[in-house]
């Protein structure tokens, strides 16, 4: 067992500190932003329509949420193991789904009232730097309470647990993961069914605008944007940011012993540094494009993280790894991997080089200027069917490069490692460290984009932003949806990373709970103990985690589907009974639209939360920690290549539609426009729904897998070990997610029951309008 | 090593004769087909049209594919082994070539003489029953074929090369799916590129029927129709039944000894009994639906094959594994698995079962009646998107429980061995024989389709067909939807099911291999060899292997986007320049657009042909046989579940249009329609080109990951390999993979270029129309 040493516990309060200091740094930004000028009161009246929308949701699913944390944190403690581990790592559990939840409010409390601001700052002559500012500022503020409260939940750990901290991380972890996934898929499927629910009625079959104020569906569409993107995408990074980090602490100290175990905090705290940095430097110079100044500040900021890591690592860490005072596997390292220093200074660097690399792919694929987007615009000149298809290949191809870079990074990681796993497993999760130096930055920068989409909604509504103010808004909300697409694909490589690096303690913990049953069990109790890909289970566990990934997916964008057409009957409803709105006398009921789409999302949210938990669980218990091996290699493969195929897909399709708005193949209105407008609404779940939420899936996944893995030992491998109690465990966890699904079923059967009453309505509304 | 006794000679030569005798009935049945009536001289002409045009593309894809054949023949004969085996496998691959593309050249010949005797047929009255009887009969010849051929070259080699079989085979089945895969690849791009591009013009913008004569591309459809989907087809099932087979001999030798390896002969010596059987029986009664007589069949013959089986593994295996003269790991088995009999039977019936249970799967998902293609076509309502969106959504779902069911097959073939590894492997390469015996009727059922489909056209073009007789064409064709996306299901079940069990090859060859270099490195080399999923270096095997799956279906749906979109402006063209042709005064230039779609097939089928050639060899040599396996693992899982979702998907769309064509939400040319027509469009390059792809695909790279593996471990494990030159093969190989995806970009650019300026030559013909 390994006690920290006074200096290394006088680091960790340190950083404990610069925790507390970041978090602080928030509060100031926080100030500034609102202390911006809060707009016309026809703004105020929308922002506070959508404030409340959005309060009220976040309300409700967090005393959903509430319930289900309650009863993990009794399933947590059951788990077998030492009495203080266990009862520290459950409130561990709590205080991360807290933290994440906390985040997400925040995340959203702040754009709510900054995007009125933003507003506001672009109805004044030349206001669209200022409007970029308090967008960026807003963002900032979230950045460093990711920052801050990721730290000093990792720190107060490992002051308080000391050696046991690494078990106690993964509650904290796992709690993070499983609320952010919850929020993710949530709020995914409340703002994309707003959305695409808003553009079916009003762009397709009204002709109005986006976020005109005639379209019931807009405030709903507004609010769905800072529950989805804003809330869900702050809880998502602060996730990544948790679950980075402890993996890298659980392997830090089996790699590099006390020491091991402090570098990755002293990283994340540089991180801390350079995102305040990122954010303050972050500012538009007169005419220039705003993604500029974001690019200019993430790469200033991702160089200074990676140069001061590379000077912790030469000042804190030892020349060679027999000063490390460390685990049993050192010795073998030695021979191999002389410079721990260069090492770990090398691993931040190849994490830094990833998030620039994904940077430039997803601008790439994404962007408005780039060959694959105009591709994409080009094929609307041949029907909305192309249009699909070719965003279809453009997502897979791109999907497929990130992938590549990806794994590219972890084979230099392992490179860099010479052949000793436990060190090479550290390098990934260092990298992956390294990663979210800038990740204060990233929250900046996606948080960016919601906000500029909603000041942008706000001030078509209030219309009182003349023609100059709405195109800075427009250009705005462009570079958005490219920091989006940017976003996704960096927490992504986050997932793989840390999940790869969790197979580390995953397979740590198989073995130790081996040691404690004493015994290796033979025929059959080998083939569930079998990592070997080529043994013939573990390969079904892998088919089966692609699975979970392919069902996971399907069941979120079938959600949106079925929600988005309840929202588009009950627009057309308003517009058929109330005449009046169409020409302004008649104000639309936005609340009803609000109260569907918070009704479904909650609904929707249970049943691809319920197959994330239980999926890896019933394989566990069922197959064996072999193939459950096998299930996690398989949801990652199939997953990054699903999320970032999904997100950039998404991103190609709505930066095809602005292209041709902006004049190409047709121009607005033409049929080319009609296309891409189809492709866009096709991406909306893709995007912002089943993409993103595959991140903190896989987390989540991986997380219960190194949580269960000692009890499916102990179930599986002694001679007397009860195996009808351990297939029974497997049935009910497979009943749990396998019914979730069946019920998700029957409820699109009624949906489609309702929608089919709904159509019926309409046509005998038609008929009496014609008799 | 193990010398065949006499009686086994004996049984392999009978059923070497059975081969022949199979081959026979398909000759008798053929005559039966030929001989029904050419119909009247305007079909007769119509389908000489047709015939030129399948055998024109057919002979210059051989042409192309020869050059190709010769230099895999030299490659592989270079590889390290002993000579005459060496020399053996690689005749056998040029043996397993030829019969592959023999298949699919009979399968396109007779198709297009059977389409328009069914016609004709049709054109009687009452001629439906007639129709459908010479549909599946044409069927019935390829069918006995396939069983014929296949047999015959497994027996022929196993006589021959005795105990060296195994290795020859390899060579045998690898030639089978490599021509197989390009078939799949280049067919599908044809038939999809002419279906979407007839479709945008004709359906879309002209408002005229599928298949009218005035659409140009309607010809160079149904040519596609015979070389994707018959030649296509028949070659990839054959080479699906080659692959199996040689699985299981291989198996089999190392699990049960010498009657291991004759015994799956014996299976499907079986099969092609049964597939007589089913096709004669299949016979349409009075009124009823086509399916149901296809069922009958289908159910008929696979439970005789089921009971024939059990029968011939009890008369022909001995009743305990001590009486089985084999191999070293047999003393192992023994203590759990008792009867050899008794798990061979349960086996195969484990294998029919599950060909049955994929036929309810698949119907459920795609048939016109079932729930979740009512709620596609429900989701027309609200537009395109909705429908896009939804299709999506019952293709992932619909391939996760294919999935589940053939992981649950595995799992149970498995359970029977008790944990035998070797005899786990061999009971799950006779559940793909089992799953085999249907392959005749299988390929019946799916040659139905095609040939109705072309039928129909025929029938609509030549004008000579009153409206039952079209009537009776129209159901026809929508039995053959059902039944291709069936054997779609059963095709890639095979693959997994084969592709699991040459996992053990692949093994025993890297086993073998080692044996031979003596020494197991240390460190990297480690890394290289392990097989075990938590290593980073194989978890980035398993995402790309994913990937490869990606980036392949991705290049195939690209490129059916693009030559679709170069026949879209050539009809167009066409309807500018001859205004004539809408007035049936002038005759379409149809040999233009099939002249486009053979250039463009044959340029695209090589991208994803060398990727899926190369990858993996860029991934063994690259980065070692342990990481090799994880991408094979990484492929088998991403590979299933995408290659049911796409051809289930789009299948339900196929079907949602149906419905939607049939009177339901509004009915034919209802904006309803044209959603649904968007839909299919998008499905038609998913479940014809990229989809079924995907099963040779996985077996292509098998086979060459198989092929590759000994060379692998004697270039890296050695302390004094030579690194450097292993690294070169790699990056050359990557290059190759790379540049051939470079290429595709860069004549998509060229495509794209050239598609704006026919755009540009619309415009300007419009404007001169205008002036």
């Amino acid at each position: 067992m390994l006690e920290l040493g006074t200096g290394s516990i006088a680091i960790v309060a340190v950083i404990a500190v610069i925790a507390l200091a970041a978090l602080a740094c928030a509060f100031v930004l926080r100030r500034q932003v609102l202390a911006a000028d809060e707009g016309t009161p026809s703004m105020r009246e929308i922002a506070k329509a959508v404030q409340e929308g959005a309060a009220a949701y976040l309300n409700r699913q967090f005393r959903t949420l509430a319930l289900f944390a309650v009863v993990v944190f009794a399933l947590l403690f059951l788990l077998p193991g030492d009495g203080g581990v266990r009862l520290g790592r459950s409130i561990a559990f709590l205080v991360g789904a807290a933290f994440s939840a906390a985040i997400g409010y925040l995340g959203m409390w702040l754009a709510v009232r900054a995007n009125v601001r933003v507003a506001a700052a672009a109805a004044q002559r030349g206001g669209r730097n200022e409007g970029a500012r308090i967008a960026f500022r807003t963002g900032g503020v979230v950045g460093m309470s990711v920052v801050g409260l990721g730290l000093l939940g990792a720190a107060l750990v490992v002051l308080v647990y000391r050696e046991n901290a690494p078990v106690v991380l993964e509650g904290f972890g796992f709690g993070a993961a499983l609320l952010a996934m919850f929020m993710r898929v949530g709020g995914g499927i409340f703002t994309k069914a707003a959305d695409v629910g808003a553009d079916l009625v009003g762009k397709v079959e009204k002709g109005i605008p986006e976020d005109d104020p005639r379209n019931a569906a807009t405030i709903a569409d507004n609010v769905g944007d800072n529950v989805g993107d804003c809330a869900g995408m702050a809880a998502d990074l602060f996730e990544s940011y948790a679950v980075t980090l402890v993996a890298a602490l659980i392997l830090g100290k089996a790699a590099m012993g006390e020491r091991g175990m402090v570098f990755p905090l002293m990283v994340t705290a540089i991180g801390a540094f350079v995102a305040l940095l990122g954010v303050l430097v972050t500012r538009v110079r007169g005419n220039e494009n705003g993604l500029k100044a974001i690019n200019r500040g993430f790469y200033l900021s991702a160089a200074a993280g990676a140069v001061l890591s590379a000077i912790a690592a030469y000042v804190y860490l030892p020349g060679s790894f027999d000063q490390l005072n460390g685990t049993a596997e050192l010795g073998e390292m030695n021979a191999i991997s002389a410079d721990p220093r260069l090492d770990a200074a090398l691993a931040v660097v190849i994490g830094v080089v990833l998030a620039g690399v994904i940077l430039w792919i997803t601008g790439y694929f994404t962007g408005t200027t780039s060959k694959p987007t105009l591709h994409v615009a080009a094929t609307s000149r041949t029907g909305a069917a192309t249009v699909v298809l070719s965003g279809i290949g453009v997502g897979f191809e791109s999907a497929v490069y990130t992938a590549g870079i990806i794994a590219a990074a972890i084979c230099a990681a392992f490179l860099l490692a010479g052949g000793s796993v436990w060190l090479a497993l550290f390098l990934i999760a260092l990298a992956g460290c390294g990663l979210l130096t800038t990740v204060g930055v990233i929250v900046a920068m996606d948080t960016f984009g919601p906000v500029s989409d909603n000041a942008q909604g706000i001030a078509e509504m209030s219309g009182d932003v003349d023609e100059e103010g709405a195109k800075a808004l427009t250009d705005l909300d462009a570079v958005g949806n490219t920091t989006k697409a940017i976003t996704k694909g960096i927490a992504i490589a986050t997932a793989v990373l840390a999940a790869t690096a969790l197979f580390g303690s995953y397979a740590d913990a198989v073995e130790r709970a081996l040691g404690e049953v004493g015994h290796r069990g033979s025929g059959l109790v080998n083939a569930m103990l079998s990592f070997e890909i080529i043994s013939p289970v573990t390969l079904v566990g892998v088919i089966l985690g692609a699975a979970t990934v392919f069902l996971f997916s399907g069941l979120a964008v079938d959600a949106v589907t079925r929600a988005a057409g309840a929202i588009v009957y009950e627009v057309r409803r308003q517009f058929r009974e109330h005449p009046g709105i169409m020409t302004y006398e008649e104000r639309p009921e936005y609340g009803k639209v609000v109260d569907i789409c918070t009704r479904d999302s909650l609904r929707e949210l249970a049943t691809p939360g319920l197959l994330a938990a239980f999926a890896p669980i019933a394989v566990g218990f069922g197959l064996g920690v072999g193939p459950l091996a096998g299930f996690l290699a398989g949801a990652i493969g199939a997953g990054v290549l699903m999320a970032i195929f999904l997100a950039n897909s998404g991103g190609a399709w709505d930066n095809a539609k602005k292209i041709v708005e902006d004049g190409a193949h047709g121009g607005k209105g033409s049929e080319a426009h009609a296309a891409t407008v189809i492709g866009d609404t096709v991406g909306d779940p893709f995007k912002d729904t089943a993409g993103p939420a595959i991140n903190p899936l896989i987390k989540v996944m991986n997380l219960v897998a190194v949580l269960i893995a000692p009890a499916v030992v102990a179930m599986s491998v002694p001679d007397d070990a009860n195996h009808w109690l351990r297939i029974g465990l497997a049935c009910v966890a497979a009943a749990i997610a396998f019914g979730a699904v069946i019920a998700s079923r029957l409820r699109a059967a009624r949906a489609d029951q309702e929608s089919v009453a709904a159509a019926e309505a309409e046509a005998e509304a038609a008929a009496a309008l014609r008799g």
